[in-house]
């Protein structure tokens, strides 16, 4: 099939349903990380600050543990950063989701052959 | 992560972003060709006849071929079947589906051990 590929969306979710990590989730967190700001993140995202904000606590709970934490005040004002675990997860999923891209590519090629 | 599984939702595109098969899509066409109706189909899927046959069509044409066919009238009334395409389709999907879930499930398993 020219010209046509494979697209995937992943997501991770507890038996409950509820879900504990997802695409856009590691976006949302990526870009806390990179840019050290819920506000800018949000921005990037097309999102209002406190729609942000609601999603990562609603992560969080699913999670049973922290994955943002925010410093207020110092000397460049307050931001906030991944938690150690929050660190841990991103990497995580990032592989995760790397890793099933390039296997689902792959398995597209040998069941669509040109 | 006790208890917890990866999802995933997979898709075709043609490389203008029109969908050629999904997980939706998939499902449709192998219930037309288990029940030979359209409508049968369409009712296990909770969709009008003439959304399913929309949905049908429009996978035709993004296509370029007929994945269904209509024989009308006849000794058992008219139903509706798969072309040889579309039931080449349909398994090629089928195979590049299940073999995607189970990469998943095992790349899962090594980036998130319990």
């Amino acid at each position: 099939m020219d010209g046509i590929g494979p697209r995937q969306k992943l997501w991770l979710e507890r038996s409950d349903g509820r879900v504990v990590m997802s695409d856009y989730r590691l976006r949302l967190l990526e870009l806390i990380a990179q840019s050290g700001s819920l506000a800018q993140a949000a921005t990037a995202l097309e999102l209002s600050y406190r729609r942000a904000w609601g999603k990562v606590r609603e992560l969080e709970e699913n999670l049973g543990y922290r994955v943002v934490d925010s410093v207020v005040g110092g000397p460049g004002g307050g931001h906030t950063r991944l938690t150690p675990e929050g660190v841990e997860l991103v990497g995580a999923y990032r592989r995760f989701q790397e890793r099933a891209r390039a296997a689902v590519d792959e398995i597209f090629a040998e069941e669509f052959p040109r």
